[in-house]
């Protein structure tokens, strides 16, 4: 018997709000950019990141050959950028100079200049699942545009960055609602 | 040597912005739930999500115990509750009688019926990656509150969810950006 007011929608992946992100990756030696919603923090310490990729990503190619790639965080200024990026494939079409670029650590993961948040990765373990494979990468160094930096540490405000739902719309980050491991103290059973 | 604007700040897991949900599982035969904020979809056909979990965590017990676990998303009304789950481990107190639960096809993943979505979901496979395992489930069923549905899909505005950003703050969802596939056709490269 269905709970009273629950609706049961079968087995979708509309899991919500997702974070948007452009993940890069050099394919034969030039840059290229894939817009990855399927992005997550998988562990602590060290710091490791994860993206999920479907098989046909003409991406995956750049990673297993260099071992790196980059997650950047686009602010919702580019939102028409971003999204060019997830429609056309580097199989079709030449991503390597829609953004300028810049290189950290690793000297092979491409990252955009203008997105005020970058994640530098190299390639911890590659799971393959189903339609998709997951790539974990260690983030060997986060670079932030200074001027959103507030105390030191990336500012969500000034960052600006979207969240989405699948098949569905780009939202921007709203209203404060209450701080983390502090608002619970406030809960009585 | 750095780009010009551009700082460096570590290896640190600031990934932003991150959604939020708590985890449920039955721990020794009673409802436990955790804050998550470490998970994504990571497969399409079928449809599958990951969560993080730290390895000292209660929950783990209970998905190892059932082979099945449940994401629910909770809406900005719950931040106090949702905060709750995260401080305090279901070792130290009883979290079983914090939400009124429901059940689903799988018998014994607890859903938590204020919750305007939950995916229920059976263990897909785990994965041991440092301090945190990464448990992947096929999403078996999702159900959504009636009255947060819009033509019959899940309508983000109604069902209110927030995101969050590492030891910091959880936020709203804000305003409307753009339509995803169709934003990237107005980028004239």
């Amino acid at each position: 018997m269905m709970t009273p007011g629950k609706v049961a929608i079968g087995t979708k992946n509309l899991f919500m709000p997702s974070p948007v992100t452009l993940v890069g990756a050099n394919v034969n030696g030039k840059p290229n950019f894939l817009t990855v919603a399927w992005c997550s923090i998988v562990n602590n310490f060290p710091p490791m990141v994860s993206i999920s990729l479907y098989r046909i990503r003409h991406t995956r190619a750049g990673i297993k050959e260099n071992g790196t790639f980059s997650v950047n965080i686009p602010s919702s200024r580019q939102v028409e950028v971003t999204d060019y990026c997830g429609i056309f494939s580097g199989k079709n079409v030449d991503k390597s100079r829609v953004f300028d670029c810049f290189y950290g650590k690793l000297k092979s993961a491409p990252m955009i200049v203008s997105c005020p948040m970058n994640m530098e990765c190299s390639l911890h373990s590659t799971h393959s699942i189903g339609t998709h494979d997951l790539y974990i990468g260690n983030i060997v160094e986060i670079y932030v545009d200074e001027d959103c930096l507030t105390d030191g540490m990336p500012d969500i405000r000034r960052i600006d960055p979207m969240v989405c739902t699948w098949k569905g719309n780009y939202w921007l980050i709203g209203e404060f609602v209450a701080k983390t491991f502090d608002a619970g103290k406030r809960y009585k059973p």
